[in-house]
């Protein structure tokens, strides 16, 4: 096991010093998670790093390793250092589970304990959220174009080592069949798939001794790589040292859309009707849906899935939303929010249901401030417990999350299913006190930049 | 230590159990990393993982964990558990020095041995470098945007909890003077900094019961955070505590370019003359470019730099370019090409300098194949031993890629210091085997999408 405490930004810690200090460190305070918007031209997000983020919890101690660094660094004083040395998360975390939907102002996570211990959180709770939703949400979009034709994740190559880990996760519940990354498939148990590269094709004299060799070892179910050299002779020799019975062929060049006819045509000609096709070419959703009238078997998703096809970071952020009025034990919480230009916060603990219509379609996110809003019968609360007292509470198996995803977004209005310049699917109604509507703050105007 | 040895696409092993079968696990090849071209609008690009992955090869063990795992999700037969139980990289490495500028073509990376553990390494490798040096890449122009100003990198939050700690490596390398991630800080002995968020302001009663807290324990050099209410307010509190001696102030909203000279004016009516300027506002590049004329004194970035602005990996490969003509020991070796459609590569081994001319202002990349050019006095070779029989050998302090990557960049044509829409600051020039130019054929034509 090693230590997670250190992912944090140094202010987490020079905050905990003088609040330690001026004797605020324990004040009961509320923060939130959330997005204020959704990326420009997307219609939905998806939730992921649940999971991951209370495996870190349960990793989040300073040990004397990272307690030396500190005060060496002299990041920490000796009371800091005391403070961390025994730090354990003892607060309670709620929030919306892993694969459900997201939207502007959707409060994805609440973390409520003293200061001290909620705010040393933040840079790893943020990392994890933030990379890990943005994977989920690109490859929702990926799985949804594919209309059922399963999505193979290949992606490790073009990300951070363990980015590429953690994006194998989260593809996996937005509906990826596998996974290319061996450290995936061991630590999350997700399948794993991968067959060969144009260098094993070229390690050979002739493609067909390589092809002999892969078909007598991994059987003749294998996909073979034909577009090392020449398409149409390699798929001619491919049928013939397998009667036919070729599992898969792999395309990873040219114009997919005619190219995959082709060769189609061709292993059809030549009685290979069962041989599916997989197409691995750089594609991302909307590549995806361009093939739909193609002939594709399955697709092989790397670049575009790991970098979020464009937005690679959600933008969440985690602010406080309520403090006690004393550092008394029990004191009462009162909302608090920071009204900086262009990134006002709105204060209180928020509530959030998901309103289904009777023929099972969103409606909207709907969000009470300190006040859970009245859920009519098809109605579904998104926020559940994932930390109560310091123990975990909130784990469930992968498995779970992906189903949950499947039926949550099956759920999203034909608005939903656009992949190009989409709006939001469903609008985000913040509730004033007396349960009414106001101005949803969070999705008017144009997006802007900053964070 | 943890092995990185599964951070492996699955399709390297199938790769090498059916070498091994098939008897040609052990032919000696040659690999090269490197890219095809620049990423759109990008005038050069900045090598760097080259440190992290001399460390991740020390790892790149399979252990007993490893090889379970393995064989239960049938990735690995016998025969190949076997091989991999006693894997070690044996070859050589020979690449571009850390913190060197790099355009399309240049070869990064040349690993040889035998095919088995040539290829075994490719998806770590190829994370390895795509991140690290997409980041660095991306830092490289903010540095040069900020003409000297200190830059802070505070972007952990918004990517991956482990990116997060190599890319604040990869920002150090490019010139960024420190870093919030503790854990960077400690892992690679980078300098963090940090001082306090929004959420520390708030949790006090009062805005300026939190500055004295801050000051208190943090010192009058501490930087205080102005734009959590109002700033004019807040300034006027900063600079009545400290009398005036305040070391700095933060600003993370608004318009900056009109902010920040409004906050120096006030600043030097109140006399705090000396108190820095720093800010933090989702802030690309452009943007710091764009403050050239405004009163900064530093800059903290987060979301651009970690999601390599616009261009979140590099689109590198790695791909066989020569192999010995038999499985004899010493048997010659000999170019290899793929050929499929857009994606053909250039066999052979690849020998690099870059042209200086008596100036000392970069003409070329010089690129000849099985073949050294011919180097001027000026020009300077790019390639350097990394490892050599499976030792390594190209360790070097993080400091010293820093200062190489500061004294390579000042090489740079005056057209290689565009930040929007920059062509190749100099060409990549392949030589033939008389070590004439010929086409370049990485740098010809619109950059195509497929990598």
């Amino acid at each position: 096991m090693t230590s997670t405490a250190l992912l944090t930004d140094m202010y987490e810690l020079t905050m905990v010093r003088a609040a330690l200090h001026s004797g605020t460190a324990s004040r009961h305070v509320l923060f939130e998670l959330f997005p204020r918007r959704l990326p420009t031209g997307r219609g939905y997000g998806v939730v992921a790093g649940t999971g991951r983020m209370l495996e870190a919890l349960r990793d989040f101690r300073f040990g004397d390793a990272e307690i030396d660094y500190l005060l060496k660094a002299q990041v920490a004083d000796d009371a800091l250092a005391e403070f961390l040395s025994g730090f354990r998360f003892g607060g309670d975390m709620v929030g919306y589970p892993e694969g459900e939907l997201y939207f502007g102002g959707s409060p994805l996570l609440q973390v409520e304990g003293s200061f001290a211990e909620v705010v040393v959180l933040e840079t790893a709770l943020l990392s994890i959220y933030n990379h890990d939703s943005a994977i989920a949400s690109a490859a929702s979009r990926m799985t949804m174009a594919a209309e059922g034709r399963p999505i193979l994740e290949f992606g490790a190559r073009r990300t951070h080592e363990e980015s590429a880990v953690a994006a194998a996760r989260a593809a996996y519940i937005a509906g990826f069949g596998a996974t290319s990354d061996l450290e995936a498939g061991r630590r999350f148990g997700l399948p794993v798939s991968g067959t060969a590269a144009h260098a094993f094709v070229m390690l050979f004299d002739t493609e067909e001794e390589a092809f002999k060799a892969q078909l007598d070892w991994l059987g003749e179910d294998t996909t073979l790589l034909v577009d090392t050299y020449d398409v149409e002779q390699a798929i001619r020799t491919a049928v013939r040292l397998t009667d036919g019975k070729l599992g898969g062929v792999r395309i990873d060049s040219g114009d997919l859309s005619t190219e995959v006819r082709q060769v189609r045509a061709q292993l059809d000609a030549l009685g290979a009707t069962q041989t599916r096709i997989i197409v691995t070419n750089d594609l991302d959703e909307y590549q995806i849906a361009a093939l739909r009238a193609a002939p594709v078997d399955g697709f092989g998703v790397g670049t575009a899935l790991v970098t979020g096809s464009g937005h690679p970071t959600c933008g969440f952020v985690y602010k406080m939303v309520a403090k006690a009025s004393s550092d008394e034990p029990g004191a009462p919480m009162h909302a608090v929010a920071k009204k900086s230009a262009n990134k006002n916060t709105i204060g209180g603990r928020k509530f959030a249901l998901r309103r289904i219509d009777e023929r099972g379609i969103a409606q909207a996110e709907v969000i009470g401030v300190d006040l859970a809003p009245r859920a009519d019968s098809n109605d579904r609360s998104l926020l559940t417990d994932l930390v109560k007292g310091g123990q975990i509470v909130g784990d469930e198996p992968i498995q779970v999350a992906r189903e949950r995803h499947e039926r949550v977004r099956a759920e999203l209005p034909m608005n939903g299913r656009h992949l190009a310049n989409a709006e939001p699917a469903i609008p985000t109604l913040i509730l004033d006190e007396a349960g009414r509507p106001t101005d949803n703050v969070y999705q008017v105007g144009p997006a802007p930049t900053n964070l």
